[in-house]
C-alpha cells in the first residue's frame, strides 16, 4: 500500500433506509471496499390500510412509515454488517446515511415523533409521512396555485411545480385535517435528519432535502406573505423548519452513547449530515464533476447532475446550490414509471402460454421477453410507445397525462409491446438529456446506477437511443456506499466528497457502446416519439389536450 | 292457416358455404321456419401451406379451396338437414347457396375445374383461391395504379380501391405467375357461380358478385385498353368472364338427375342464381328496403344497405345496381378487424390468473372479461383506443394503417382495454354510419346479423354509440336462411325477393335501446376517436402519417 492510502484507514458505516428496508454496508475507507452488508426489513412497511396498534383507518393515498422500524434498522443491520465484514468495530471511524426523500414526520422540540407521544398513536397525522404519500394534492394545488398567483421567484427553480410528495403540501395537509397536531409539532422534519438526532442526540438539518424538498433556495424560505395567503394557519410553518443547514459531506456530530450501543459502533465517532438516496449515488459512482449525469434507475428514474451554471431547464424536479456536491448547482430531472411500466405489462398483459414458458426454463417473464425481444432489428415491431403510464414529471411536469401505444397489429406479439415500452423509456431519457443541453447546460457523460442495471438489454437500448456510451456504477449497493463516503469526509480522512469519491466511489465507462446503424433505426422512431409527445402533451404545451380530457372523462366517471 | 299461407306450400333448401364449412337449412315456404339443419366441415379446410396429394408448398399468404370439398357439402349437409327437418324430400320445391366472395377459380369451358383436369393437380394456380388469398398484392397494386393513371370511372365506386382479394387481380396474378394455367383457364368463375353449375348443369353469373368482385358496372366491365395497359397478356380476360348476369333470386336453372341423386332432392326442382353470404343476409333479416342496413359482424364487419339513390360515400367497398335486391342500389362497407381484436387481445394480452379464474368460472376469457367491463361506467377506464389492427376500409380504404390504444395507465386492467377495443370498433361502425349520412345516404335503421349478436354488452355498446335503437336478425343462420328465400323466390313461391323477405325473413326491432346518459358519454368519447382518427390517418387524407412511416420502418426491418 502507498503511504497515501496508508493515510486512509479504518472503516466507515453507509446505512440506506428504502421504502420497505434498511441496508448497512461496511466500507474500507483507504479504497472504498465494501467488505461486508445486512438489510433489515421494516416491521410495518409501508402503513397504507391502518395505523399499527390502534387500528384507525387510513384515507386513499395515505403512507406512512414508523419511527421505530428506522431504529430498528441501527440495532440490527448495523452489527450484522460489521459482523459479516469481519472488521473490528473499533476501527469504525465514521457513519453516514441516507433516506428517501420527501420522507417527513412532526416531532416534539426534542426530536421525539408525535406517534410516540402519549396518546397520540391514534392520530394518523402524529405519523411520519413516506415519499409516497398522495393524499396532500388538494394542498399542493394550492400551493402551486398561490405560488403562481403570487408569482414566487423560487417556483421555476422546481419545474414549475411543487409536488404533493414535499413538506409544504404535507405539512399543510396536517393544519388543515389536523389542527392539534399541526399545533402539537414543534418540529416538521426529513426523516433523512430526523435519524441524525437519534445519532448525535441533536438535530441538523441537512442542505439537499431543504432545497429538494423544502423550497429552499439562495433567496432562504418562501414569504410569511405567501405562507399567510396559503392559510392564515399556515403563517408560522417556518417556525417548524428553521434551522441552520449543513453542507452535504459535512460532520452533523458524534455518535452518542444510545446509538453507539443500538449500532456497536464506538460512542464519538463521526456522524455525516443526513442526505438523499438518490443524490449520494453520485458519489458512489465517482460522479460529481459538472456534467455528470446519473441516472438511478429503478421502478422509476432519478436524473442527478452537478453543473458548473444554473440555468431553467424545463421540467427539472429542482435546481439547488450544493444541492449534490459542494460548490455546484445539483439538478434533478425525472421519470415517474420506469420499472414500473415493465412491471405492469408483465402483471395484466402477458398469456398463461408465456408464463408457462418462462417457469419451464426456470426463467422470469421479464428475462423470457427480453430473450424474444432482442431478436429483432430496430423497428420491426412496427410500434412506438409514450412511456407516460405514471404521468411525465421531466419534461412536461404533468401527472394527468397517460401512456399512448401506436402501431398494434393482430400480429403484434407481447415481446413487441414490451420491446417498444422499453424503447419508450429511453426515448424519454434522451427527451430529458436534450432538454439539459438545448438549455445550454451541457451532459458530458451518462452514469447507469440502480436496479435496471440487470438488464443488459435495456442498457444497450440506451445506449443506442441516447447515441452515446453508458457508464455504469461499480457498486451493487450505490446509496450505502455513497453514504459511506460522506461518512469518510465526515470523518476527515478525505478533504472533501470529491476527493473522497475519487478514491472509494467506481464506475466502468463505456460499458454500452451505441451502434451507429441501430441508433440510426431509433432516430427515426425518436422522432415519430417526439411528434407523438408533443401532439400528446397538455393544450398548455401546444398538445391536443385529448390525455387531459380522457382523465377528466374518467375522473367524472369514477366520482 | 289463411288462403295466403296455403299458396306457398312446401319447402326450400339454402346452403351456406363458409371458410372452413358449409350449412344446409330446411326451411318452411310458408312462414320461413327453420325445420332442420346439418353442417359439414370441408375435408381440406383452408388450403395455406401444401397442396392435397402432391405435397407442392404454398407461398406465403395464399389461400386455396378444393372443388370436391363442396360438393361434399351438397351430398352430406343437405340429405342430413332434410332428415332432421323430417319432411318429404318430395315437398323440396327450391334449393339457394351463397358463398364466401370472392373466391374464384379458373375452370375448362364446361366446368371443370382446372385443378381437377388430369396432370394440373400440382399446380398452386390451378386451385380455387379462397377470399382472404392475399398473395395478389403486387397485382392488386397494379390495378390500381393503372387505373388512377387512366382515370376509370369505375374506381370511385369501389371506394377508390380494388382489393386483392377480387377478381381482377388473383387473376391477373395466375397470368403472371402461371401463364400456362392462365392459358387454360376457358373461365374465371367465382364459386357461388360454379357451384350452381354442379347443381343445374349450365353456366350462369350472378350480378352481385360481378358487381362487388368483378368490377362490373352499368358500363359494363373494364375496357380491353385498361386490361392491356394492365399487361398485354390480360387483353383478352373478359372472354373468361363474359355471361349474361343473372338477378338476384332469379332462377339459374333446374336440378340436375346428378345433383338430385347428391343431395337427395327431386330431380328438376328451381335452383336460384348464385349469391354471396353477406347480401342474402338482408332477405333473412327482411330489411331490404332504401336505408335498411345490415351489419354483419363476425371477425371483421360487413355493411350492406340498399338505398334508392346512388352517392359516392367515401370508403365503400362496392355500390352495385340491383346488388342487393331489383331496383335499388346495394352498397356494402366494410370493417377490416372487429371479432378479430377481440380474439387477438384475448390470445396475446390477458394475464394467466385471468384464464384461470373464467376456467373455474367455466366460462371463457370474453365473457369474463365482459363480466368485469360491462360493471363499469362509460369513460371510467380513461381511454380511446382505434380499431384499425387489421387496417381500415371503410372509410379510409387503408390497410397500412394500424391500431393506438390512448390512456393507459399503471391502473389499467386488461377489462379496460377490453371494453375501450369494443367501444372502438362501434366508433368505427359510427364513423361508417355518418359517412352513408353526410354523403345524402339516409341510414334509416341499423340491424345487426352474425356471432358477435351473442355478446350482448357488445350490443348495447353499439346502441349506445349509434344512439340509435339496433334491430337484430331472427336467425342463427342468417345466410342460409336468406338462400333459402331465395330459393322460394326463384321456385316462384313469391314474386320477388322483398315479397319473400317479408313473410319468411324476419327481425326484431329495437331489441336494444340507447341509454341517453351513456350515449352522451359516448359522444365525448367519439369526439376523442374522431380527432385520434383524423390525426392517424395518412397525410392524402390530412393526417400525420406516422402509421405509414412506422409500417414502412418495419417493412425494411423484416426485408
Amino acid at each position: 500500500m502507498s503511504d497515501d492510502v496508508n493515510a486512509h484507514s479504518g472503516y466507515v458505516i453507509g446505512v440506506d433506509f428504502g421504502t420497505l428496508s434498511g441496508r448497512a454496508v461496511v466500507v474500507r475507507v483507504a479504497d472504498g471496499a465494501e467488505l461486508g452488508t445486512a438489510v433489515h426489513e421494516y416491521e410495518h412497511g409501508v402503513i397504507e390500510d391502518r395505523l399499527p396498534g390502534s387500528g384507525v383507518k387510513l384515507g386513499p393515498s395515505w403512507a406512512l412509515q414508523s419511527p421505530e422500524d428506522w431504529r430498528a434498522v441501527l440495532r440490527n443491520a448495523v452489527p450484522k454488517a460489521v459482523a459479516a465484514a469481519g472488521v473490528p468495530a473499533a476501527e469504525v471511524i465514521g457513519i453516514g446515511t441516507d433516506f428517501t426523500a420527501c420522507t417527513v414526520l412532526p416531532a416534539l422540540a426534542d426530536g421525539t415523533p408525535l406517534c410516540e407521544v402519549d396518546g397520540h398513536a391514534d392520530r394518523p397525522h402524529a405519523w411520519p409521512k413516506l415519499w409516497k404519500h398522495h393524499a396532500a394534492q388538494p394542498q399542493a394545488d394550492r400551493v402551486n396555485a398561490v405560488a403562481e398567483e403570487l408569482g414566487e421567484a423560487w417556483l421555476p427553480l422546481y419545474g414549475g411545480k411543487i409536488s404533493s410528495e414535499w413538506e409544504f403540501a404535507k405539512a399543510l395537509q396536517v393544519l388543515q385535517e389536523d389542527p392539534d397536531m399541526y399545533a402539537r409539532a414543534d418540529r416538521w422534519i426529513e426523516a433523512a435528519d430526523w435519524i441524525i438526532w437519534q445519532l448525535t442526540g441533536s438535530e441538523s438539518r441537512n442542505l439537499c432535502t431543504a432545497g429538494y424538498k423544502g423550497i429552499h433556495t439562495e433567496a432562504g424560505y418562501p414569504s410569511r406573505e405567501y405562507l399567510t395567503a396559503l392559510d392564515p394557519g399556515f403563517a408560522d410553518f417556518l417556525a417548524k423548519l428553521e434551522h441552520p443547514l449543513s453542507p452535504l459531506g459535512g460532520l452533523a456530530g458524534q455518535l452518542t452513547a444510545e446509538a453507539a450501543a443500538w449500532t456497536g459502533l464506538p460512542e464519538g465517532i463521526a456522524v455525516a449530515v443526513g442526505n438523499v438516496d438518490a443524490h449520494v449515488t453520485a458519489a458512489a459512482a465517482n460522479a460529481v464533476h459538472t456534467g455528470q449525469m446519473v441516472a438511478i434507475m429503478g421502478t422509476s428514474t432519478c436524473h442527478i447532475m452537478p453543473a458548473d451554471q444554473l440555468a431553467e431547464v424545463p421540467g427539472m424536479c429542482g435546481v439547488v446550490r450544493d444541492g449534490i456536491v459542494d460548490g455546484l448547482w445539483g439538478y434533478e430531472a425525472g421519470q415517474s414509471g420506469v420499472g414500473d411500466i415493465f412491471g405492469w405489462f408483465v402483471d395484466t398483459s402477458v398469456p398463461a402460454a408465456y408464463e408457462a414458458e418462462a417457469d419451464r426454463r426456470g426463467i422470469s417473464v421479464h428475462d423470457y421477453l427480453v430473450e424474444l425481444a432482442e431478436k429483432q432489428q430496430v423497428g420491426q415491431h412496427g410500434l412506438v410507445a409514450l412511456d407516460w403510464h405514471n404521468g411525465n414529471r421531466s419534461v412536461l411536469v404533468d401527472h394527468d397525462l397517460s401512456a399512448v401505444v401506436v402501431g398494434q397489429t393482430l400480429a403484434t406479439r407481447p415481446e413487441d409491446t414490451y420491446r417498444a415500452l422499453i424503447e419508450a423509456t429511453a426515448f424519454g431519457t434522451r427527451r430529458i438529456v436534450e432538454a439539459f443541453e438545448t438549455s445550454g447546460v451541457a451532459v458530458e457523460e451518462f452514469i447507469a446506477a440502480g436496479g435496471l442495471l440487470k438488464n443488459r438489454f435495456l442498457m444497450q437500448v440506451y445506449a443506442d437511443v441516447l447515441r452515446r456510451p453508458l457508464s455504469v456504477i461499480g457498486s451493487e449497493q450505490g446509496p450505502a456506499l455513497g453514504s459511506a463516503i460522506h461518512a469518510a469526509v465526515a470523518a476527515g480522512a478525505y478533504a472533501d466528497v470529491p476527493a473522497a469519491a475519487a478514491v472509494m466511489g467506481r464506475r466502468t465507462e463505456a460499458v454500452y457502446v451505441p451502434d451507429d446503424a441501430r441508433a440510426d433505426g431509433y432516430d427515426r422512431l425518436y422522432a415519430e416519439y417526439r411528434e407523438l409527445h408533443d401532439h400528446f402533451a397538455g393544450v398548455a404545451h401546444g398538445g391536443s389536450g385529448v390525455l387531459h380530457r380522457l382523465r377528466a372523462i374518467r375522473n367524472e366517471a369514477v366520482r
